[in-house]
C-alpha cells in the first residue's frame, strides 16, 4: 500500500526556513547553510537519509519550495534544481495559481494543484500507483498534510542550533496549526552535522 | 569547574507543559501524563537519565515547577514531592516575592530568590562548592537561563507525541525569546518512550 512519507529539515526550534525567502536566499536570510550543511559539505555521512528523502514514485511541495515567484505565473521558472531535478518522476506544486506541467530531463514533471493538499496528495498517489508519495516541503506544507492526517511517516532531520525566531508571525514553524499528534518513534540516528528521527504518525 | 546543565520534558513540537496548571494539574491539562510517562512507568528502563537529572550538587527552577501558588505566599507549600524531595542539596525557586528558606527532610533546602535567574544560578553555584548546578525548569525559568547564556550542557527529554498547542499565548514553549544558539550534540538515546538528546550549549 502507498505510504505517505514526509522528510524535513529543522533547527531544534522547528524552523525549516528563515524569513525573507528570495531567489538569492531560497530558504531565507541566514537559514540555508546552516540547516542544510549536513547535505550539501557531509553527504557521505549521511547518504541513507538523503537516499531516503528521493526513494517515492510521487512528490508534493509547497509552491516556495518550488519557486520564489509570487502570486500570478510569470517568467518560466522552473525550480531551484537546474535542467534534470532529482524527482525523476511527477512532483505535485501546491499554488493558488493554474500553470500547464511542466516537463523536465531525468522523469520530472511538475504538475500544479489548485485545489488543496488533500487533492495533490490523491493526485500523487494515483501517479505513485502503489509506490510511496514524498511531501517534500516546505513546512505549510508539510503542517497542511499533518493536520489533514495525510502523514504516515514523518522524518525529521534535526539540525543542531536554534533560530530564535519565537513570536516572529514572517515565518512558518514545524507544528503550527496542527492539532495533537502521537507519534511512534521507529529510527533514531545522530552525526555531529545532524540528528535523524523517524516517526510513525498515530 | 562548576557545570550548569538543564533538563527538561518535551513535546515534539517544544512544550513542557500544558495549560492551565492548577494544584490538581501540576503541568496543565493533559500533558503530565504524555509528557513524564517514561519516568513514572518505565523508570527501569530510563535509569541513566533519571540520575542525570538528580546528579547536581544544587538547582535552580522556577516558581511554578515548585508549586501552585501564584502572588504572595500563602499557606505553608513545600513543594510537589512530600516530606523528602528528591533534590538532596540546596534548590534556589525564582519568586517574585520574599520567603524565608524552607528546610525538607533529606538535605534540601528550598531558597527564594527575588533578584532573577543570574543571580539564582549564582548563588547555587557559590552553593555547588564546584559541584554541577542544575536548571530544573520549567521551560520559562530555562528560556531565561539560556538566553542569558548561562547553560552549559542542554538535555531534552523528547516525547513522541505533539501537544498542539501553537499560537497559544499562555503556554510557554521552550527557546521562546531565546535568541539563536548553536548547539553540539554529545549524546543521543532513543527508546519507544522517549528520545534523549544532550547538547552542548556554544
Amino acid at each position: 500500500m502507498t505510504r505517505v512519507t514526509a522528510d524535513i529539515a529543522v533547527s531544534v526550534d522547528g524552523y525549516s526556513a528563515g524569513p525573507f525567502q528570495s531567489e538569492e536566499n531560497p530558504l531565507g536570510e541566514g537559514a540555508i547553510e546552516e540547516l542544510h550543511g549536513w547535505m550539501f559539505h557531509h553527504a557521505d555521512e549521511h547518504r541513507e537519509e538523503l537516499d531516503g528523502i528521493l526513494e517515492a514514485r510521487a512528490y508534493v511541495m509547497g509552491r516556495n519550495m518550488f519557486g520564489p515567484v509570487r502570486g500570478e505565473w510569470t517568467g518560466d521558472w522552473r525550480g531551484w534544481w537546474g535542467p534534470e531535478p532529482p524527482y525523476h518522476g511527477p512532483v505535485f506544486v501546491l499554488t493558488h495559481h493554474p500553470r500547464e506541467p511542466v516537463e523536465m530531463e531525468g522523469g520530472t514533471t511538475f504538475f500544479f494543484v489548485t485545489d488543496g493538499v488533500e487533492s495533490a496528495i490523491a493526485q500523487a498517489k494515483e501517479a505513485a500507483a502503489g509506490g510511496d508519495v514524498a511531501v517534500a516541503g516546505g513546512a505549510d506544507t508539510l503542517n497542511q498534510a499533518l493536520a489533514a492526517g495525510l502523514i504516515d511517516e514523518l522524518r525529521l532531520h534535526v539540525t543542531p542550533l536554534t533560530l530564535g525566531l519565537g513570536g516572529r508571525t514572517d515565518v512558518v514553524r514545524l507544528f503550527d496549526g496542527v492539532p495533537p499528534l502521537v507519534l511512534e518513534p521507529v529510527r533514531v540516528r545522530s552525526t555531529p552535522q545532524v540528528t535523524h528521527v523517524t516517526y510513525r504518525v498515530g
